[in-house]
């Protein structure tokens, strides 16, 4: 009986632990408040604006601009959970990595949070421009292979690509809405990137773009 | 001198049939109304409302929408030509072909218009469902690698995918804000539109994209 309550214990205090853990663990977790899924520029206008820029500040994005940033490029947009930007086969491989000075965060468009990566300003990595390092938010579009149930490597990598394209659509109309800067960016270290990240093999680093306020004039 | 004359009048005669047959030609193409650039629905309902949608009527787009969708899609945006879809090195390398019943064009942003390519109805070789003979508009986005200055085969491909996503998203948009269907299409026969498209080998057939009235209910 002595054995058995001290198994009963240990269990306990086990699962205390690792409740604990994971507590901590999501508390270092960013929840961002619910995305403003209304209002913004008209279509069209919004259209007309898209542009370019690297034109950026090193002021820090609103958590609620974050938020709604993160939702127009592949927020859960329906009841069934599909999303504001299409994938093949709904396969919804294409993760957005954000990379701020807090640290690296992965976003969870379910639970409408960052996922704490690394703990640890890894922006530099993301690119070889200096603003990447100065810009509050560098995205990063990472390809889930594991995610694709068919075709070729070759297929894989055309449909991550095109994927990728639909989201940082989204992130340059909801920029060019809100008024802020931005710049997708294909000359980037995907080998650095992968490795800085920890990604496994399966996981392919596409594109990164970073996102700012503009330049105070 | 005789012969002087007759050469100069075979030569005013060749240049007038020139002129005529290019003027038959131009005859042909679509010349669209200018693109409305403001207005739609705000971006971040546009965005909440897109979605893929294979529910077609075979009404036809007036040409007025069919501007602005081509406009939305890829139009040019700013006085300096750039677009409203971004391109790698502004390459612009992705040609959007419009298959209705009319005949198959290529959009041509700069003059506004839809050039034909050919006098024939070529929806149903766009894809493989049913739907695709029935809509007013098939389109299908072609890369042209010759615009492409630099990188291997598998860059060119990775790009002009990203950047096939980026128009996509687009349209999609445009759908979502004018309320129209719309569905991207990755299940085509690539070798089967080259062909009839008469493209050349370094132009490669992306992706198509089905667009239409919903079917009243």
């Amino acid at each position: 009986m002595k054995l058995y309550s001290r198994a009963a214990f240990l269990l306990v205090l086990f699962l205390l632990l690792g409740a604990l853990d994971s507590a901590g663990q999501e508390a270092k977790d960013l929840k961002l408040p619910p995305p403003q899924t209304q209002g913004g520029m008209p279509l069209m206008q919004a259209l007309k604006e898209r542009q370019t820029s690297r034109d950026f500040s090193a002021e820090k994005l609103p958590l609620q601009t974050l938020s709604n940033l993160l939702w127009a490029a592949d927020g859960v947009n329906r009841p069934d959970g599909k999303r504001t930007a299409p994938s093949a086969v709904n396969w919804q491989n294409i993760d957005i990595y954000a990379a701020l000075a807090e640290g690296l965060y992965v976003y969870d468009p379910k639970a409408n949070a960052l996922k704490l990566v690394l703990e640890k300003d890894v922006r530099e990595v993301t690119g070889k421009q200096d603003f990447v390092k100065l810009v509050p938010l560098d995205l990063v579009y990472v390809a889930d292979f594991s995610k694709i149930t068919r075709g070729t490597d070759e297929d894989k990598s055309f449909y991550s690509a095109a994927h990728t394209g639909f989201i940082s659509q989204n992130v340059y109309l909801y920029c060019a809405s809100a008024g802020l800067s931005t710049v997708v960016r294909g000359l980037i270290d995907k080998a650095e990137i992968a490795k800085v990240f920890q990604l496994r093999p399966d996981q392919k680093v596409m594109l990164s773009q970073s996102v700012g306020f503009p330049k105070k004039k």
